[in-house]
């Protein structure tokens, strides 16, 4: 009988003590493991409530866990770096296996955590900490595990695919999306973490460390959100047959590894443009399984208590850890990034603004594959929007730097970088 | 040191052979694990060519594989049922573990095949049984652990779906579409298995046991090929924005099971249905997970190779095989089937048509949701086409029988049923 100890009964915590209860038969039959609930902690008093049988012990002390010796594995739940680090170390010293969903801490103490738990026999189970419900940390590391990742592009945060998939839906302004994704409860009243790409940003961290053996520091890479995307930039997209994904991309190449955040236009017809509302997906192409989509709930209590509870089951099994040596790469340059855009511009509807626009991108070695120019409006201003061929992220800033210098453009110019996958 | 022999040196075999070649160094930078390959075997002496050095020893004789003591893991790559089942089990019985892509064996064996393994002591790596590059049957067994699978759609066979969207896309009759997939090496020169559906049947055995802990009667299961489906009928499932593809089909009720292969028409926008060319994809939708879709390379020795890799690292590192305890499950009928259907008749053009095909329907409960009936052809045959209401199999085939009994209506009639996933 493995004797468990929750840590956090948040969300996912309350979801997993359900799920835990409610398929504790199945598990056993499936796995010939018997677990039991043991204790339930929360700083907050008031979710005793949420504990259904009295056996179960209820703590606010996370020390009545981690200091329990009947307790084989201590789940946290509570997200953040601190007192989250502190509790796992802790667990760990005590010869605990460790289950986390926490992306934010694994993201910058990683290395340290993994460390370590090898140095002191315990495994850690972290499934539920990238895409919630889809089995991809499983995936990568043991059904993969003979793979190559050459690239990967991962719609990983439910809040900010909602609010995209919104405004395309529906032709909402980010703020109403937000707004609406709020009162749905698929965003939180201070969302900053998720509509700026940081939630995004960690999980790529994660993702780095699994595919390549490399753990980033989050704070040196390009990470952009959603907040400057507007209507008209999702209208154009359409029409020139793109979607706008807030994608989190890694791609290797040699010794050399690109790893951002940002909005991205993808063709409409790929697969990863159907993940839509707060699905998570996560597209990659290997070497020699080839191209691969994993889609699923990327978040919510009650899907995430599946990768926690499959995590319990793995960690109870004392399956090995993935032993992922540290590889030497080298982090590309967002200045030194090739690749395509989306441009848009609002310019007064004169004679020559095009030509002007067209001279500076040119001069900078910016080249142009089409440009949409519809709406007259002589004398008002007019959305110029192109589409470039492959250009240097820097030659292309310095062009846009000019463009908005010039006295015919009004506010600042839009820039969305294409991925052709 | 892990010492490999492999059985069957075809389009798998090659693939797995240059794969492990290849990627030795990852694996054991990755896992610890060192292999070799040491015994290829093929009954075709002249693939001896296909082993790149003289270091592996090359056999026309599986017998020198299984019975060379120094070999920990045998891998099974020649199909069919024998002497496919005879190498395998006399491996178990000399102590090793296997890996194997024998879909068609572990359909009709498996329940055998898996209970000697574990009298044994023995794992079997089967990964590569169903949908090739993707990682789900370790996804299954393992990432979705703590899961019910309410029911799985799943496009388990790239060339049925390589001509499906082959017609789709480029308006080709079945005949064209098959040419065109045989030419281009995407459907064999016999492609009856595949047509038929019984290739997408055998990997639905599979998965019912991982799924369900059932092992079905693969002769007792509905299964219909995708060789009846005509230009014209793709033209008017996308005009009421469905896509037809051949599935594989689960769904469980209490202690009731259904399980089928068919075509079938699912909504244009569901994530299955961007699931094209030669890909596979399933749909899962499961209890707490939630809805899954996993993507990918089907079939190909090199994709296929990377999942018998993740096997044979699985077995060596002796990992749990996946402890399925079988459950007593009701198997539905088809004639009980409660489903939509996509109804078509080629009826001359004559008043009162319409009525009498609308009669037979109403007088046995077939309740019509939409028509089409576009082109006036005076005299000369139009097609009718209608989609359903939820209806009973049995009532359905009784008033198509009915209509095609019908002088005005020339011959047979078209039905394929409808998901709505």
């Amino acid at each position: 009988m493995k004797k468990i100890g929750i840590i956090g009964l948040g969300v996912v915590g309350e979801g997993t003590l359900s799920s835990l209860l409610k398929y504790r038969s199945l598990i056993k039959k499936r796995t010939a493991l018997s677990f039991q609930v043991k204790t339930v902690c929360d700083i907050n008093a008031g979710r005793k409530k949420l504990v259904p049988y009295s056996k179960i012990a209820f703590t606010t002390k996370a020390e009545d866990i981690i200091n329990d010796p009947e307790i084989d594995v201590v789940v946290e739940l509570i997200g953040g770096i601190q007192p989250a680090k502190k509790f796992i170390i802790a667990a760990l010293q005590k010869g605990k296996d460790v289950v986390t969903a926490n992306k934010a801490l694994l993201a910058r103490e990683g290395k340290e955590i993994f460390a370590r738990a090898r140095d002191l026999g315990c495994n850690i189970g972290f499934e539920a900490s990238v895409c919630g419900a889809i089995p991809l940390i499983k995936s990568i590391s043991q059904g993969l595990v003979g793979c190559e990742v050459k690239c990967l592009h991962g719609i990983l945060n439910g809040t900010t695919n909602y609010i995209l998939s919104k405004m395309h839906k529906d032709g909402l302004t980010f703020s109403q999306a937000l707004k609406e994704a709020q009162q749905k409860g698929y965003a939180e009243m201070k969302p900053d973490l998720d509509i700026a790409g940081k939630d995004t940003l960690h999980k790529l961290c994660i993702l780095s460390y699994l595919s390549f053996g490399f753990w980033p520091d989050p704070d040196k890479l390009y990470t952009e959100g959603i907040s400057r995307i507007t209507p008209l930039d999702i209208a154009y997209t359409e029409e020139f047959s793109y979607r706008i994904k807030l994608l989190a991309i890694a791609r290797k190449k040699g010794s050399s590894l690109s790893l951002r955040v940002h909005p991205t236009l993808i063709k409409a017809d790929h697969p990863l443009a159907e993940v839509s509302s707060a699905f998570n997906g996560v597209w990659m192409d290997t070497y020699p399984a080839g191209e691969l989509l994993f889609y699923g709930e990327g978040a919510g209590g009650v899907p995430t208590s599946s990768a926690i509870i499959s995590d319990i089951v793995n960690v109870s099994l004392k399956a090995k850890m993935p032993l992922i040596k540290e590889e030497k790469l080298e982090l590309g340059e967002i200045s030194d990034l090739k690749t395509r855009f989306y441009i848009r511009f609002m310019a007064l509807d004169r004679p020559g603004v095009l030509a002007e626009i067209s001279r500076i991108l040119s001069r900078h070695k910016v080249s142009i594959a089409s440009v949409a120019q519809k709406e007259r409006n002589k004398g008002k201003l007019v959305p110029i929007v192109m589409l470039t061929h492959e250009t240097r992220e820097e030659d292309l800033r310095k062009a846009l730097a000019k463009i908005d210098d010039l006295e015919m453009i009004k506010g600042p110019s839009q820039s969305i970088r294409i991925e052709d996958i």
